[in-house]
């Protein structure tokens, strides 16, 4: 009778690094390889570029600091043996060089570029790299800007086992490494991701896995990165599926670190199933994301406070509310900044908001220096209009100034996409806008879905409900209401999400069913916007972003979605 | 006696397009094409992407625009017919549609992507067509993220002559169409281009060119896209080289729009010689591309009048000067915001300034704003500072709602690398930014050229000689000096240079014999610039920017360059 083969134990390291923080990220690598340890895992595998962060964009170019992320890849195989660990096998992302092709004028534009390079550490030094061949350069990508692709397929030994190795887009794309793993005779096939969230993605995720782990014929093993870089939101959720149909046999809750460990059986006999986090509710799952995106750019840029203008208003509830779940609320300050058109209520809903969340709350009425601006200029219409609103926003560029808060915006993504907001406002200045990716609807659903998982908890909801009920309006002139400019929200959105996010023309737009007027008036609102944006570029963003998709437009552009009947 | 084969005339026409302006590009081409007829030519090439403009980012993406792109060059074929110029063979760049292998998730970011194409037109429809193989994704190009390759070559036959078609990068990699070509017996090779400006690169294409026109044994005919697009200068500058050694036989001036007209022999026939453009030198390239650019944005935005902060120094009177020369003088409007630190030259300058130009001149005292914002907030040090400089930005914008200029931002590429700026302020504010890739050294030598060239010509030199020669300041704190904050102008613009242009490392920098702590310094300052646009990313580009190279970085990074002894 055979011996019998134990089973592997391998865990997956569901961490969040920091881009450029190399000795950071691999102290993190150290203290969740002792953890995976710990739980007896003879194998740990962490995210995407795990020693360099990701995304990392043109810092790739930057040749000491490629140096510094091969030198720390070197240093980390020795102390992880130095600490008693050097019989782990330890999978990190990191930079890699690669003897590439220069192109012949290399003075114009085309420097080394590395590949985007996973290795195996064991025994004190690299017992095996991988260099992803599949770059993404779409959406939020830009990797075949910045990396060389690789060529080879990697297949580590761990014990016996055959576990075969690539890196996020690699599953992503028929063919490639993948395919040529099919003739490998895995036992698993491990894939390290930096996968940004996405509503909805959760599903395209493990169904893609399934397939691949069928094309290989073995379990798939999926880790993915986890926090808030940038204006990207990594969710996590890492998962271990059979061949087959998607259903992960063991999976890791998203927005949180998390090591799962799962135990790959002798073969032929039964993947064995573990825990699988609960999936999260839409609504849920994108709250989540935005208070991971905020937390992790405060906390990675060395933050500790914010502070924001309060209306009384849904957006800037919203968003103190997503700061004080980011960073606690006796680290949000919020600042109401009444003019002469802002209602009793506004106020009274900003004080009320401030209390729940126990942020620190200050009046500052503008009237003395629109006084003063409009003592000199005489401004009417909607150049004094715009006058309030940029009064608002040089008083929390002092404030910031002051005491050191990053200034946070709250403009969301309808207002944005279709103008209805002034350039260098309180609603669009500062460092991070943690709902310009969500629409007016979805707004309101957040907030919603946020005071009720607090009432569910027994908990005081954060968000004063009048503020969700009432008519929303800029309060910049007596009596204004968004509905006076704009179409109903709920139409609205629907209509922008075809023509930006679905890149949608009229023809499209008109089949779908929306009516004329309304997709000329929506389609108008956003050209006049991107028209209104070349006037200030330099204080705009000028792309608008989905949670992981973005679009980059050019600034200048006289194209104009056709608005007669020409089917174009 | 076999029969004389004539000359072929060729026409390169060297225009100025705009992006998304499809029916105006091709009025364009249709003008030009008849002026080429009537100087006897029986091909016009045009630049790259002639129909659509160029770079259209992720306006490729979008099937609406590239539909009304490929039903234009049909329309065009049809209209140079109708018009009698149905016999010219007319070269022009658009989108093209080609079967692509799309990955299989396409919900995740991979939409059809067209070809960079340049098609042929005569007798009233499309007779060839050609899809860029080279795609650049570098610098500020992302057309691997748009286009999808194309993998044929192209030779047209006009007259009996075999006329090889490649697109702009395609002769920057070794191999690919050119090499292809080299067997095709070519009597010329025809490269249609969009090659954005960069100092000195103008040798480097005619030494390329002529280079490629060995491997294929034949003459390049090289015509360039001309004027400013977004942050891009097209600088022209279209020639003719024979194979060898790269000096041109004929070409255009640059900056301007020009049709470049040359006879191409029979074959055996000495090749012909034409008018050559006199290079430029090197200050006057500079000047002239910041006309350009601004030119082209101020125009192609659809504005007549600009306004801009004058504080009598260098920075706001180059950014005038150079208004005046793009614009008109009358269409410049100049605003004094003296503060309490003005000092009395300042405002003289200012003056000065605006009546050599012709310009709109206004003053603005600032007290009142400053006094009403400091009666409610007691602000001092850095604070009180940004607190006046924004007040300025505030104003400008009021001014720019009120009366409809756009706001230009002197700032220069010094300041901004070095964070020595407000954000939000009169120099980083509003639409364009025309000095923002010339550093401080370069700002007085643009200055003194620009007076000299005025001088030359018998003009009043347009700089007030005392804005050149007075140590800078930015007069937010009695008696403050750039030189107190920061190293000499000339030693500081070559390190930025080495460390922002080059990526250079502090060991590429002491190797090269900077000061150690000049070079910390440096190092420091531009890290924490980029700390500090972290804090307000809303509010600031956080690209530099050199004529026609960029990069992309992450805005949470917190990889610094080593500054100890460490040779990383």
């Amino acid at each position: 009778m055979e011996p019998t083969t134990p089973p592997l134990r391998i865990a997956l390291a569901q961490v969040d690094t920091c881009v450029g923080d190399v000795a950071g990220n691999a102290a993190t690598v150290l203290e969740w390889t002792r953890r995976a340890a710990d739980a007896g895992a003879r194998l740990v595998a962490f995210p995407e570029m795990t020693l360099t962060g990701y995304p990392i964009e043109d810092l790739a170019l930057r040749a000491s600091f490629r140096r510094a992320a091969y030198r720390a890849g070197d240093d980390l195989a020795r102390t992880l043996a130095d600490e008693g660990l050097g019989d782990m096998t330890v999978v990190v992302g990191t930079v890699g060089a690669r003897p590439i092709k220069e192109r012949p004028m290399a003075a114009l534009g085309s420097p080394s570029r590395p590949t985007n390079r996973a290795i195996a550490l064991r025994g004190g030094r690299v017992v095996a790299s991988y260099d992803k061949h599949h770059l993404p350069n779409y959406g939020v990508f830009d990797e075949f800007r910045v990396f060389t692709p690789g060529d080879s397929t990697c297949v580590l030994d761990v014990d016996g086992r055959r576990v075969g190795l690539v890196i996020c887009e690699d599953i992503w794309q028929d063919g490639g490494p993948v395919a040529a793993l099919a003739a490998e005779d895995l036992d698993a096939l491990l894939v390290v991701n930096a996968s940004p969230f996405e509503e909805g993605k959760g599903h395209q995720r493990t169904e893609l896995a399934a397939r691949r782990a069928s094309e290989v014929g073995a379990p798939l093993l999926y880790v993915n990165q986890v926090g808030g870089q940038d204006d990207l939101v990594f969710d996590g959720g890492s998962f271990v599926v059979a061949p087959g149909s998607g259903a992960p046999l063991t999976s890791a809750p998203q927005f949180v670190p998390d090591l799962l460990v799962w135990d790959l059986p002798a073969r032929g006999e039964a993947l064995p199933r573990g825990t699988v986090a609960p999936p999260l509710e839409a609504d849920e799952e994108v709250y989540r994301a935005c208070v991971a995106g905020l937390a992790g750019y405060v906390r990675k840029n060395g933050f500790r406070s914010v502070v924001l203008g309060l209306s009384g208003g849904i957006d800037s509830a919203l968003t103190a509310a997503i700061a004080a779940d980011a960073i606690g609320g006796e680290n949000v300050v919020g600042v109401s900044m009444p003019s002469a058109y802002s209602s009793g209520h506004s106020k009274d809903d900003a004080a009320d908001l401030a209390e729940r969340l126990g942020a620190d709350y200050r009046v500052q009425p503008i009237a003395p220096m629109v006084d003063a601006f409009q003592g000199e200029l005489h401004l009417d219409g909607v150049a004094e209009e715009n006058l309030q609103a940029r009064v608002r926003g040089v008083l929390l560029m002092a404030i910031s100034n002051r005491e050191g808060h990053l200034v946070i915006a709250p403009g969301n993504k309808s207002e944005l996409a279709t103008g209805y907001a002034t350039i260098y406002d309180a609603g669009s200045i500062g460092g991070y806008a943690p709902i310009k990716d969500v629409d007016k609807s979805q707004v309101w659903r957040l907030a919603r879905w946020r005071n009720n998982h607090a009432l569910d908890a027994g908990e005081i909801p954060p968000i004063p409900e009048s503020s969700i009920t009432k008519p929303p309006s800029a309060e910049l002139r007596p009596g204004q209401l968004d509905q006076d400019s704009l179409p109903p929200y709920d139409v609205l959105d629907e209509v922008l999400d075809a023509y930006i996010e679905h890149a949608e023309g009229r023809a499209e737009l008109l089949a779908r069913g929306f009516d004329p007027e309304v997709v000329d008036k929506v389609v108008t609102l956003v050209d006049r916007a991107e028209w209104k944006r070349r006037q200030y570029p330099l204080g705009t963003k000028v792309t608008a972003l989905a949670f992981g998709r973005d679009r980059r437009l050019p600034i200048t552009s006289r194209w104009r979605e056709p608005q007669e009947g020409n089917p174009s």
